[in-house]
């Protein structure tokens, strides 16, 4: 029996460049190709054509396929002494369940190898001209995600992440901006506290809003944002107004 | 009159297959590019021989050059057009320093772009079996930094890091270890939780050691780290006895 090495790889937040040169190269060798819907057409564009795709992506509410089914996937694909890429949007162990699938396989005595990608704070933070530390602004730097089971509700410590001088940035933030901005406003974080929401961050689809945090909830809402948003708070944002590029130009909250 | 681009380029953790894509093209392309120690001697080995390089390297008490000098250094060498790229380790944005330099290139009208890398705290708990997230035992992660100012103490919300819930990553902390433990421990943090340090992640040279809370600064002083040591403490790190590769294998405290 082949014993083939299942590749947990991280795809980076979606600019087919921000591949790390062993992403690139694995993707080009494998023969199963295992994705969800993190990972960018374009980098799925990049699965040479002999190469076989399952799609695992989890759309909310539209049928995703549950962990534990990938897991099994993946497992029987190892046996089957198959090279399989699975392919996970940003960082496999930045709140990517490439844990519990590596966990899976490792119950199965099964090899595999976690490649770490570029998560989505640092290329979408990057991408709209914002340092997630910067000296006097952010002594640190911290990720949280707004994804939640579907029994349960956002259960973070409100009152450790309404820390002015830490950068905060969470995942998947789509649907609980205004719920998190609400609450790091009652656990006392200023309202003038500059915030951006980025969508799509580092593709051609990139669009992004920067308000105060007093304001961004209607300022996301008003930028009717197609795919994940990430959501950043802090004053390091500021920045923005100094490092974006040109071509990076925000949605902003009017001002009366 | 040439208008080159600086790019501020994040080299990773060490290991050239870490690399993006557009960060190896870019070292290919360059005529000058401008690191400091930070990054790794495989990465600076890509560089081009026709290539001209400067090393700013920031040994400490071995003569750095000061922040400000490699601001005006960036911008010198923009202006005279040449197709600058700065390559630091890790990612620019994380405790890089590359917003200053950024701002510094942006105060002078000049172009710069910044390309994210794969930030150390990423690669190495990859390289250890550690995820920085993982249901139930960790719903979020943060990094600080163990480097100081000469002039000061390390001024962190003690308090507010020592939450069992949150994977908490220190980076440049060798010197810090020992101190870190006993304020986490003085904060009500459990001695029983596990953490890692690692040094040199990702390179031939990488050694850890995995210890509790209370046992890791012996364990990492047994192991006489020489390098860049990054510090995780968190629930997570118990899973690297599930998750990590056969050849990752750590120092360990010895029990009695």
């Amino acid at each position: 029996m082949t014993m083939a090495t299942v590749h947990i790889v991280g795809a980076g937040p979606g600019d087919p460049d921000l591949l790390t040169v062993k992403a690139r190269r694995l993707l080009e060798s494998a023969e199963v190709v295992v994705y969800d819907r993190l990972v960018s057409p374009e980098i799925i564009a990049l699965i040479p054509a002999g190469t076989a795709r399952i799609d695992v992506g989890k759309q909310p509410g539209n049928h995703p396929v549950p962990q534990d089914e990938i897991n099994s996937l993946l497992v029987a694909l190892a046996r089957r002494g198959r090279r399989v890429v699975r392919l996970k949007g940003g960082d496999p162990f930045v709140f990517g369940r490439g844990s519990e699938e590596a966990a899976a396989l490792a119950a199965h005595g099964l090899r595999f190898e976690v490649v770490p990608g570029i998560t989505s704070a640092s290329a979408c933070a990057a991408a709209i001209g914002v340092p997630l530390t910067h000296r006097g602004l952010a002594t640190g730097v911290r990720y949280v995600t707004g994804h939640c089971r579907a029994d349960s509700d956002l259960d973070l410590d409100w009152r450790g992440l309404a820390d002015p001088h830490t950068t905060l940035v969470v995942y998947m933030a789509k649907a609980q901006i205004g719920d998190i901005a609400e609450r790091l406003l009652a656990q006392g974080l200023s309202p003038d506290t500059p915030a951006a929401a980025v969508c799509n961050g580092t593709t051609v689809r990139q669009r992004h809003a920067i308000a105060t945090l007093a304001d961004i909830a209607a300022t996301a809402e008003a930028a009717a944002f197609d795919g994940p948003v990430l959501f950043l708070i802090g004053r390091v944002v500021a920045l923005a107004d100094v490092l974006a590029e040109p071509a990076a130009t925000p949605m902003r909250a009017e001002r009366a």
